[in-house]
């Protein structure tokens, strides 16, 4: 790294170097077993500097948090598009997404953030983010499949993921049932415009 | 109360008297602001009688959280059978649970349970309740009015809990849409075997 590299530059890459090592840390680790002092080592920074982008441990966790999940939707992208029938499009697009390793890091994050009035704006603020990156590819499936649905595209998307959601905090909080005890496809209305 | 009372039984009228000021103290106040002390105070109790009957704060809170919602579950049950048609049916039940009181209680209850293994079986065991009570309460209504589902009765209300669950966690999170955006009522199968 230069010596002369503007400083704003550099606090981009410093902030972007925690972000990173926090979502990998968060993603490997249960929330209280991860320190700040930990994550700043990993980027190559100072604790001070974690507070002084981040603002707190909570608020790292809850952008960190967002930012696995929406790589790992997005990875999961191609899997939902090579699907031919909107029936297999349901099933794949449910069953991955409620395996992504990144849904429980979420639920927790989401439970922070509800019990913390100073990170509702961030979290609204990421939901928001993933909610329309999952109507962009929802609306590319669609177009490319002439399909259709049953309910305005940006209904259809948070309402899938009050599914998956619920159901994750179904599953977690200790209750035994199979996943199959819950239609998170069937709350997709993912259908061919010929069958409507 | 007579001295002579059997102590079993005496125990039995004290743990529910805990319970149920429990379940009044968390329902107007938040999780933190309520002290064992205090749930002791208003049922007459000790506060080692608490732990001696529950165990601790937070299994206490996780029974009194699934209590209220169960009791208030149940009281909207006729709003439910008053409905006409399989659509009104669904709207009413969706946008009533969705304002139930209890909600933000039991995800709560949920949050804290996921992070507590000792927790988990009691979450479980209530879960499986609630479930069961609203099986039976749908099972009645589809009888009633000859109404039939496109999927089996306990993945029906495993799929709408579910959605509920993660509307309410989406919405306490801090994301400000509006509860339209989210179609619990179209997650509901319920529908005239006539249409079927």
């Amino acid at each position: 790294m230069s010596t002369d590299e503007p400083a704003r530059a550099r606090g981009r890459r410093t902030r972007a170097r925690i972000l990173d090592q926090a979502a990998e840390l968060f993603a490997g680790q249960d929330y209280a077993a991860v320190s700040v002092a930990e994550i700043a080592r990993s980027a190559g920074a100072h604790p001070h500097q974690v507070t002084y982008y981040f603002g707190s441990k909570d608020a790292l966790f809850v952008q960190a948090a967002f930012l696995l999940l929406l790589r790992e939707a997005r990875d999961l992208e191609p899997i939902g598009l090579r699907q031919r029938t909107p029936a297999a499009f349901r099933e794949a697009v449910a069953r991955t997404t409620l395996t992504l390793p990144a849904l429980p890091v979420v639920v927790r994050a989401m439970s922070i953030s509800r019990l913390r009035p100073e990170l509702q704006k961030l979290a609204q603020h990421r939901l928001a983010i993933l909610f329309r990156q999952a109507e962009h590819y929802l609306a590319g499936v669609l177009e490319r499949h002439d399909w259709t649905l049953d309910r305005p595209i940006e209904v259809e998307v948070r309402t899938f993921w009050s599914a998956v959601l619920g159901a994750r905090l179904i599953s977690e909080s200790g209750y035994g049932g199979h996943p199959s005890d819950i239609d998170v496809a069937g709350v997709l209305t993912v259908h061919s415009k010929a069958a409507a």
